[in-house]
């Protein structure tokens, strides 16, 4: 392995440091897209970028672009420094400090033109204030007319925001398929499985995909006293006894990456003297696997159709959303490891259950994740953090191996 | 048997009609107590207790209250006038409709001062407006000082509600054992039973009494991407087990009166990517002996300690409310049953799942009910109905149980 520029991880701590006092709440941010703390933060990391040597824009839907002005091709480094409300204040800004840091020093080593940059890119809007991933879907080529016409729950729209924001008029960029080599990005791990493992680097194999089923179930309100058992329609008891079945099926169906959750439960109306005539559970898995997701919406449909034919309350199911899973380059993933292991950081493989822009850029680029521990898993919460010596060893490891793939050749 | 007056059947379809003007909602009524419709009602009934020759007075919580002043000793018969939001025309109104009438015609009929006489009474809020069942309460002496601190959802204190309805002031008026010799309730079943056997009188051997525990869960909120199963703790996961075995348990252990109901469902914070942190169901039982709803208090405990013990999610359980089961007296239900018989009308012995004024009587007067079936089991509903044979039946068999009561001694 060449010997990369040392990493300075003081500037590293001090970027972050910088980007927190933008919407800053309590120890976390509040950096919904396009709120005014979100564009300030924007506005200052294109400055940062311009001290490097970048050529920077912001463009049409907020991404901030800076490009190697001497490089012909690039490797791609980025995240988003937008956050949800009441975020933490690593999520995004940890990948976007580390891409900065690891561009000012190749900026500094590197000499010639016509050599490999590094262009460095914060996406706008990865959390979905409008729709989530939305700068790089854009950056992408894969946003349609209908996802702008998005409105915040709230009634604000989209285009508003952008005009608000001062984007209207900008041109979108987007990804270059003869200049960018590979999309590297950072994040904090938003679990607690390095934690739990004791180990300092995650190095993300595959993001999984996830499918969101509403289940519907109709039944009859009657008085909870005068009705016998052997009469109702109970919405509510059809809901436990589906819930269950499905908890108990998908664990036979499981494989390793898959997850599930029934975080959405409506009964009504709600009553404790009114048996239940309508309940809702919004179900919602996800897995590595596109195979395997098929299999766990199999398992569904015939634990759905089974309770439908059951008994006197009407069940349904419908698709609310979903997203493909996307592999991780398997060779970026090995140089990752390298630099990890040079560091004598230890590395585990794993699938990020939570998505990210690198999940929109790895079907049109080789595409690469690492991770660094969240204290707790704790994440999408002010408490959200990372020790500082995870922040510094988790810099070095992927600036090291973004030096590795530009000196050995991409990739 | 003696031969009773007459029932004139259609004055009773009169009356009730003439009480469903007030407050009419679609085909129902909307009289919650205090309401200026349920005073309306009020005061309509008390003139045509008037009318009869009863002595009327409407007491300090709203009771209507006419006394046979002829009589030293009486049977009161009664039920109430006030309505859910959006109720039905015959819940509460179909007994004083008959009551009315029986008093009629027994005041047309019967001679003499010093004989038996029929007290009448509307009770205030049976439905529970501020507290159910408030006026046969206050009748019984059972109403303390914390009750009539009472505020209704909204905001309205009970006594500004009495102020409004004009009744500050006036006395509060009781059960005289002296005199009240027993109480007759005539009440549609709200309930399917009647109906589905084509049975046209049912004869209440008991009330039930019922108990409500809410159970709540104390679980952990995490990504529902990020963070793997075996690592949760989700309080709707524990939630849907705990109902699933609560439903099983519960079947194994109920007697033919047993129901239970888990209408109220709660899953916090109600996102389908958050693993569920905290839950709430409220369960509610009834039965109409002690013995077995201890029998099923004892059950939920166990398996809430069960659960509790179970995993990393907390689950406590705490009594919010109940009612003791009342019986009827068993020499009235054989009177009610020889005067279904006499009239050729079918008859079913059942215990009452909902809760009415009866239940309040009971433990201090002989006191007896009659169901007339409800078209479909609808009940608390504008659509609530009885086929009009179906009350003019039950007319009649009111009328001559109570005259039965009357004339063989009581009871």
């Amino acid at each position: 392995m060449d010997s990369p520029p040392l990493t300075d991880t003081d500037r590293v701590l001090a970027d972050l440091r910088a980007l927190r006092a933008f919407g800053r709440d309590r120890t976390g941010v509040s950096r919904p897209a396009y709120s005014a703390a979100d564009m300030e933060a924007r506005r200052w990391l294109a400055a940062r970028m311009r001290e490097i040597g970048l050529a920077v824009s912001i463009d049409g839907v907020g991404n901030v672009i800076g490009r190697d002005p001497d490089a012909s091709r690039a490797v791609l480094l980025g995240s988003h420094t937008d956050s949800v409300p009441s975020g933490g204040w690593l999520d995004g800004a940890l990948g976007i400090a580390y891409a900065l840091q690891t561009a000012r020093a190749w900026r500094a080593a590197a000499t010639g033109v016509g050599r490999l940059g590094i262009d460095v890119v914060s996406f706008a809007d990865e959390e979905g204030a409008f729709l989530g991933c939305l700068g790089s879907r854009a950056f992408c080529g894969e946003l349609s007319d209908r996802d702008m016409e998005a409105v915040r729950p709230g009634g604000v729209r989209l285009r508003e925001a952008l005009a608000e924001a001062g984007l209207t008029g900008a041109p979108l960029r987007g990804l270059d398929p003869a200049r960018h080599l590979a999309y590297v990005e950072a994040h904090i791990e938003q679990g607690p499985r390095l934690e739990a493992a004791a180990v300092d680097i995650g190095v993300v194999e595959a993001i999984v995909g996830l499918r969101r089923q509403r289940i519907h179930f109709a039944g009859r309100a009657d008085h909870a006293g005068t009705t016998p058992m052997a009469m109702r329609a109970d919405a509510a008891a059809a809901l436990f006894a589906l819930a269950g079945e499905l908890g108990a099926a998908f664990a036979r169906v499981a494989t390793p990456t898959s997850v599930w959750n029934t975080g959405v439960v409506r009964v009504a109306p709600g009553a404790a003297n009114v048996v239940p005539v309508e309940a809702e559970l919004v179900l919602e898995y996800r897995d590595v696997s596109d195979a395997q997701l098929d299999r766990m919406t199999e398992t569904a449909r015939a634990l759905v159709a089974a309770a439908e034919g059951r008994g006197d309350v009407a069940v349904t199911m419908e698709d609310v959303g979903g997203l493909c899973p996307a592999a991780m380059d398997p060779r970026l993933v090995a140089r990752i490891e390298k630099a990890a292991a040079a560091r004598g950081a230890s590395t585990m493989r794993l699938a990020s259950g939570a998505g990210h822009d690198a999940m929109i850029l790895a079907p049109h680029v080789p595409t690469a994740m690492l991770f660094v521990p969240s204290i707790g898993g704790r994440s999408h919460d002010v408490s959200e953090d990372t020790a500082e010596a995870d922040i510094r060893r988790g810099a070095e490891v992927y600036a090291a191996a973004v030096m590795d793939i530009l000196a050995g050749g991409i990739p």
